[in-house]
Order: structure tokens, then sequence, then C-alpha cells
């Protein structure tokens, strides 16, 4: 039997929306959110699209009239009823009423404002502009559009059974993946792939595999409307847009070496237990850490997000050892461009030493690598960042030079107020 | 939108049905169906299934039930009236009309006759017996039931995902066969692979695959429910089961050295063109041809359905020459375990000096080798033969002595009387 209805109710669509809800995005982003909304309401941000593939064209690629169709539907949204009552009802991290009665009123009156569109030398100029807890909320949705339509450029010009074979292909070697990532002990990973991933439809697959591949060695996903849908955990604490807008409204070299910390102290007010994870690499680890305050060795862990991994992990361990904690307790988040030889050689390096986790991004929901001639869908590294926040441009440094952002002013300033020296360069894949 | 009746209707099938259609079957059976209703209609002939893989144990792996109910199915099938008018109105090689009223009437009120099933040292006694029109046509059903029951034994027992990837890397398998094939300048091709193939399904995913992947490089199927489902041409002429039966109902050795003739006359008298294809191993080629009247060299080709292929079409080529033919004009089908790397030998040995074609089996529509533990979803050797025909054994030589059926006393006559001496065994795989 053909279900006409389902035929013709699919066909009125006039385009397939990429992103269908405002809560298909990353967990973090609406703790961070809640978090601005309480601290920073009325701060004016400008958020920017980077890809830092520049041999990738995307203005080439994608047609600029459908991606104004995507982000346009996503100017349309609003949280559903269902949504917002998994929000508020829901238990995140084992405390119930996370998000705040304030918060979800504001957060269900919300549409994104608008996007500011050109072409520019091949690449797309994306901005967004407005008070930061609004225009925060479009980097997830904006980043999983351009990747989503740059591979819809290169699936249109394949057969039918090109495609199966391409998503056959695709799905054996996740699939080989979590193989060989079943077979290491005492392993916690969590699906952090949302903002680059294939597509919703490829992550959510990506998630069910882990379900099914990894047992309780899998903890969660990113990404709230596929934990909502499949009933498992969200994931996330907190990321580089609070230090570096904290920053940028600094108004004196003292008060900008405090910011990273006025962060913390924020979040510290607001959160307990699992999220209470430093990200320590904004403006360098060393540094951040060794002028850190007591307080804030007793935090649960640490997120290594760049620079060498094993380094990252190596400079915690030393410096809950020096604070008089003992690592054994704390936790280690790994989250930057891992895939399964990495986790396995973290996992074995560390595991005893620290308790770890692994967030999973790109490579879990898009490692289309070497499935398509010219490697024409392979993931590439793109971001959307903060750029301004009430005027001032902002700056991130990282532990990875490739990964430092900003006007080189600012960059050189930033690097003598934190005392950052010489880095490592590390080729940044995805 | 939920299909809620789509879905009550798919619960209330009490079983799921492996053939569902009396056409899910070879288009050679009903061509030689055609045949025997008009020169043989009241011979009683034995069907017999023969796995010739002792070490699968098939009664072990497949439960008596099932069995029995998938059986029981096929009994309660018959000829639609769809599957009617195809058959009444089709074009096949060319011509119209190819069933005749007479046959057709008789077809639309067939019902398949009982079966005979016993356990036996692991192995299931499968048996048909008949009038030959009626049980020739459980050859290929019941094959396709053993076959997909044993897949099924085995799928039942892996997770979601294991399936998914299962289907995910048989697919990919598949597609890289196909990509291979394409590069072959003046490849032509059909499935052959009803009788093994992992399941009704996945034989139709083949063959669309080979739609899409091989253009007109691909001929047509065997399968007149897949022909009729996909609109290509179903593809066939004869089978061993002809001289087996003629051979058996000898009265002398001098009738059983005119047998295999006989049936050429039959035909010759039926059909034409591309149905002029001889199949000359059931006694040993190389004394078939000797012996064969001139008029049989003026036939349009010849099926190589056992030992070494390359010298199969070699002695068909030699004779050719001998009887004044030009081997260029003439078709070499080669049908026997193919797989891409044979395929593409053979072409390359064989084109220009007679036309080439190919009959893909279970390679092509169940090669699950190397997917699962302990490879229990790769094919084996099993067979579904008339092994006696008004109450004389019937006695298969080939080409290749592991392929030989019958009492051994029979085998001894049979070789005496169409001179076979010394053959090369070669294993069979499928």
């Amino acid at each position: 039997m053909v279900d006409i209805a389902t035929r013709v109710w699919n066909h009125r669509w006039k385009i397939d929306p990429i992103v269908r809800s405002l809560v298909d995005t990353d967990f973090y982003k609406l703790l961070m959110c809640q978090s601005v909304f309480r601290n920073k309401p009325d701060t004016q941000v400008t958020f920017s699209l980077i890809n830092r593939s520049k041999s990738i064209r995307l203005a080439e690629l994608i047609d600029e009239g459908e991606l104004r169709e995507q982000l346009d539907h996503i100017r349309s949204l609003s949280l559903t009823r269902g949504e917002s009552t998994w929000l508020r009802g829901n238990m995140f991290y084992g405390k119930r009423q996370m998000f705040t009665p304030e918060f979800m009123e504001w957060f269900e009156a919300l549409r994104l404002p608008p996007y500011h569109l050109e072409k520019r030398d091949g690449q797309y100029e994306l901005t967004f502009e407005g008070k930061w807890p609004e225009v925060m909320l479009w980097e997830i949705p904006a980043l999983a559009v351009l990747m989503e339509l740059r591979g819809r450029a290169v699936l249109d010009h394949m057969g039918r059974f090109e495609l199966q074979v391409l998503y056959a292909r695709a799905l054996t070697k996740l699939w080989e993946k979590i193989e060989h990532l079943r077979t290491i002990d005492g392993l916690r990973l969590a699906d952090f792939g949302t903002r680059r991933r294939h597509s919703y439809l490829w992550q959510d697959k990506a998630v069910q595999a882990l379900i099914e591949g990894l047992g309780n060695k899998f903890v969660g996903t990113s990404n709230c409307h596929i934990a909502m849908k499949r009933d498992i955990e969200a994931i996330g604490t907190n990321a580089h847009e609070l230090p570096m807008v904290y920053a940028a409204l600094a108004d004196s070299d003292a008060e900008l070496a405090q910011a990273p910390y006025q962060v913390m102290a924020d979040w510290h007010e607001e959160h307990d237990g699992n999220l209470r994870i430093i990200l320590p690499d904004t403006y360098g680890t060393p540094g951040f850490l060794e002028r850190a305050p007591d307080w804030l060795a007793g935090w649960t862990g640490i997120r290594v997000d760049s620079g060498d991994p094993a380094t990252g992990a190596e400079t915690a361990i030393r410096w809950w050892h020096d604070r008089g904690e003992d690592p054994r307790d704390k936790l280690v988040i790994f989250s930057d461009g891992l895939d399964v030889d990495k986790i396995a050689e973290l996992q074995a390096q560390f595991a005893g030493r620290v308790r770890v986790s692994f967030g999973w991004g790109t490579l879990l929901t898009n490692d289309f690598r070497g499935l398509t001639d010219g490697d024409a869908l392979a993931p590439f590294s793109m971001v959307c960042k903060a750029v301004s926040a009430n005027g001032r441009p902002t700056v991130k440094l990282s532990d990875n030079p490739e990964k430092a952002m900003g006007p080189e002013d600012q960059i050189a300033r930033y690097k003598r107020v934190f005392g950052v020296g010489d880095q490592k360069r590390m080729e940044v894949v995805v």
C-alpha cells in the first residue's frame, strides 16, 4: 500500500530544511546562553563565520538562494511545546530544573535575529549582530547548514545506487570505528559532532550506532534534539566564547588578566558537579592554570581542546598535584579533532591516572573522507565565533597558534598580558 | 505521519513468505515446462534436493516447522491475472506469444504438487513426485526457500546496527564488483542468480544495481518476477533436466545415445534465434559435439556450465570451425560459478573470436562471504534435480566429475555409451 497522504505531505515542503528545531543545537550553547542571559544580557556581540579551509570555496559550491532559504527557515523556528517541556522537566547531570523559569520564558519567546550575508573571494561572509544571548544561538545551526549544503551540492550529482553505496561505505566505516572502540576498557565517550556533521540524519544514525555498539561506554550526545528523541543524556558545559567576550569587555590589562577567572566565578555560582569543567586554553593553558585561584582546582575536571592533548592532560595533572588535589578524582575531557586511534592512545596513557572522557566530534559525524572522487565530501575546518563585543574585537590564542584569532595588535597585547610564549603549531584537520 | 494501515496489514502476515509468486522463478523453467507440457506431459518424475556442501547441516540450522510453512505457502500460490497477462502479452527475445494459449490455460490452473520432507543425518530429504511439468516447477522456489531460511537463522541473532552494517558491506562489495565490470568493453551480462540468492529483496537490489551500474552491458535477469517488476528482459533457454529425463526414458543404449539430440530436435521445432542455445555438457561436451548432427552447428550458440570454461569455449570454437560455421557469429554463454575476475578473464580471452555473454549467478546474488563470524552466510552448493523418470534413475556426468550424479552402475553405463574418458575434477564453490 502506498501511503499517499505521506507522499503529498512530503511534497508540500518548499525546501528540505536542514535545521528543523531550535534545540537541534549543542547543549552547552543553552547552558552558556542561560549564563549570559543572567550575567551579560545586553552585551552587543557579533558572530562571524570563519572558514579555515580556504581551498574550499564555499560561495562557489553553495547556491546563495538555497543558503538564504535555509537561514530564513531557521529564523522561522521557535521552541515547540514538547521541546520546552523537555528542557523544563528533564534531569541534566542528575539535576532537575537546570533551566530557570525566567530563562525558559525568554527562550520560548525567542526567534533568532537577522543575519548578514555577502560573497567575497569565493567565500561567504556571514555575520550575526545583536544581543549576546540571541546571536550566540546562531553558531551551531549556521555551521550545520553550511556543511550540509556543501554536502548536498555533491550528492545532487550522484546516481541512486551510488548514493546507497556511499552511505553503505560510510556506515561500514563508522561501525568499524565503533567495533574498535568497544574493545577499549573503561571508555567513556560522548557525541560532540553537531556543528560539522554530514547531516542531521547522519548524526542521529551515528548516535544510534553508538547506543547499540558501545552500550554504557557511550554516555550521551551534545545535541539536545537527538538526546530528546533517543532519550539519552545531553552532554556539555562551556566554550571559548565566554572568556573571549568577557576579555573583550575588559577596560584595562588588569581586568583582562582577570576576565577568564571571572567567567569561571560566574559559572561556579550557577553550576556544580560535572558542569564545573575548566576550559583553560583560550589564552594558553599553562599560564591560565598557574595564575588560577585555588578554588578552581576544586572543580571536577578540565577539557583539553587544542594543542597536543597528552601535553595538556599532563599539565593539568601536575597542576592538580601542586594544588594538593588527587588527579585520580579529576575528569579530563578530550575534545579536539579526535578519531579512534587517538582515543585509544589517550585512554591507554591516562586511564587510572585521571578519569578520562572523550567528546568525539567531526570524525564521528562526518567522516566521509575517501568516499567520493576528489574527496568532495571530506569535512573541513569551519567555525562560527564571536568576533567583537560592544565594539571591541575578541581574541583567542589557544594552545595551537593555527587556531588563534583576532587583530594582530590585540593578539600581541593578549600574549603579553597572559604571558604566552612560543607555542607548537599543529595542523587543524577539522 | 505513521501509516497505521500499512503496519496493521504487515502484522497480519502469519509468516514472512520467501516466495510470493509462481513467476518468482527462472524464465528457462517456464520455457522448458512448456516444452515438456507439449512433448512429455505424463512422464512421472521425482525431483530431489541435493546439498553438495555436507558440512552445512541444514536440518540443524533450519527449523522444520518454518520450512514446512514456507513450502506450504508456495503450494497456496497460483498465477495472478497480472502475471498471466505479462506472460501472454510480453515479447521474449523479440517474439510475441512465446507461450501458447494451451500452456497458459494449464499454467493458470496450476498449484504445485505435494512435497515429501524428512530429516536424516542433519540434512533434509526433500522430494517432489508427480507429472514432470508440475514437479519441475518446484526446483527454484525450493532452493530459494532453503537458502533464505538458512540466512534468516543467522540474521535472527544480529543487532539492528549489525544488520545495517552487514547489508552496507554486502552492498559495497556488490557495487565494487559492478564498478570493475563496467570497465570491461563489450560486456554482456545477465543475472542468473535466483536459485541460490541471499533473498528475493537482495536479488532485486542486485538487479537494480546492475541496471544503474552497467547500463546496456546488463542484458536482463533470469527471474521472471523481477523482469516483470523492473520491466527488463527475462533471460534463459534450457537446462540439464531435459537430456537427463529424456536419457532416463531411453529403452536401449542406442536410444540413450540419441536422447540428448532428441531434446535438441524437440527444442529446434519450438524455438529459434537466441533460444537455440546448446547445453552440451550433460554427458561430456567433447563427445556430444563430435557426434552431433550438422543442423545443431547452425544453432545460435552454446552454454558452458561445467569444467574449465575456457576449455569448453575452445572446444566449441573448434567444433564450429570443423562444421564450416564462423565462430564470430556464434554466442558463448558462460554460466558456471562466475565472479568478476573470471568474467574479465574470459571476456579478454574470447571477445572478437565469438560473441560472449555471461550468466552471473550465486556470486552476484549471494556473495555474503567474509561478512559474518564463521562465514555463516557464505553461499554453498545445493541443487534440486530430477533423480528419476518413470521409475528409472537419471544420470548426469557433466564436464566436472564433482558435479556428476546417479547410481554408480548407471554412471558407468552412460560413460561407456557417451564415450566419456578421464575428466578434470574442479572444486564446486557454489
